[in-house]
């Protein structure tokens, strides 16, 4: 099955249409994000998060309709991002983890979201997260080969060694890359899909791949 | 000296009284942010990008006003802020890199400008550069001890190792942190100042310091 989270970054970079898409689908709401589901007509399996910022009533209004809430000190070892997908591991070993509202905003947890499938807690779950924003889809590779597919309306495709990688070769993108080792993190962007189907190859390292439009030509 | 790099951005992202109040510093216009430099009324010192999705007229109006102009083709082997930082180390030796417009949209690019400084040709550079919008400023630090200080209106504080990192100390933070060695990137976020300056050291790797607003909560 397939877990979405919705997290508390800027509205207007949800893609709502997707989201109300898949409302009948499990989802689990992270402090704003909770709030988000709701407005939009949908009521999450569980709400969690500090709630730091959460007015009384919309406090009231979750306790009254989801599930299972779980508050946290603002001050927790944990971002709520972190503890959203810990919650979905846990209570639905799902095939699949799409964050929304992951980007925008504060850099410092843009990253926070970026590199959270790269920590211990997670890692076995790398491959099944994405992230998700109205014009980027976000996923995490492990060494080995694989097929990417285009993904409608999404033109940019980009290769980002978020840690030192190994044999990087994309052998069928539009600007092809043969057996490339870096030992600093590098985003090899702007590339583009010259198929419906590509594919690429690692030895070592991870590897994010990034499917994006340009909104801002 | 300090030279100031627009980038081709989301336009609201970018602060632009305080862009404003540099209108008499050197900037440099990157693509689109060569024509916004100018909407604004500042003419930057050079033009730089492919500029293919520009329109003749704007073109026109960029090559009457701009001293120095310098195109290249899209499918060039380098990102237009990566011809821009060039063209600042090249034209000023400054002693500083304020770079805007680099984050929002695609995350390929904003990954691009993340991880620049990192790279042979800026890496002399990387404690001048900085990266700013309208709620972060990046700053990158190569191992050592360092007081950093406060940013009015920017209340968040973090720690990321962009690269694997040992030692980092974060001795006088809200959140402190001792001795801490990552192997993979990972980003400390929602950390505060305790004072007007705090400090911080770590022994090997690279750091980027972010101060940031949450406009959003």
């Amino acid at each position: 099955m397939r877990v979405n989270i919705m997290v508390g970054g800027p509205t207007d970079l949800i893609p709502k249409d997707q989201v109300l898409k898949r409302q009948n689908e499990t989802w689990i709401g992270v402090d704003h994000g909770a709030s988000l589901l709701m407005d939009w007509g949908i009521c999450p399996a569980a709400a969690i998060g500090d709630f730091d910022s959460t007015a009384r009533t919309e406090m009231d209004r979750l306790r009254e309709r989801v599930a299972e809430i779980r508050t946290f000190p603002p001050a927790k070892d944990f971002t709520d991002t972190q503890l959203g997908v810990a919650t979905a591991i846990r209570d639905y070993q799902p095939d699949q983890i799409d964050i929304w509202g992951a980007t925008g905003g504060r850099l410092d947890q843009l990253l926070a979201n970026l590199y959270l499938p790269l920590q211990e807690d997670f890692y076995s779950y790398l491959p099944k997260i994405r992230l998700i924003d109205n014009e980027n889809i976000v996923r995490y590779f492990l060494p080995g080969t694989y097929s990417i597919y285009e993904e409608p309306g999404l033109d940019y495709l980009a290769f980002v060694s978020l840690t030192p990688v190994r044999g990087l070769t994309l052998p069928d993108e539009k600007y092809p890359l043969v057996n490339w080792n870096g030992t600093i993190p590098f985003s090899w962007s702007s590339n583009r899909f010259t198929s419906i189907v590509n594919h690429f190859s690692f030895d070592r390292g991870i590897v994010a791949v990034i499917w994006s439009a340009d909104l801002h030509d």
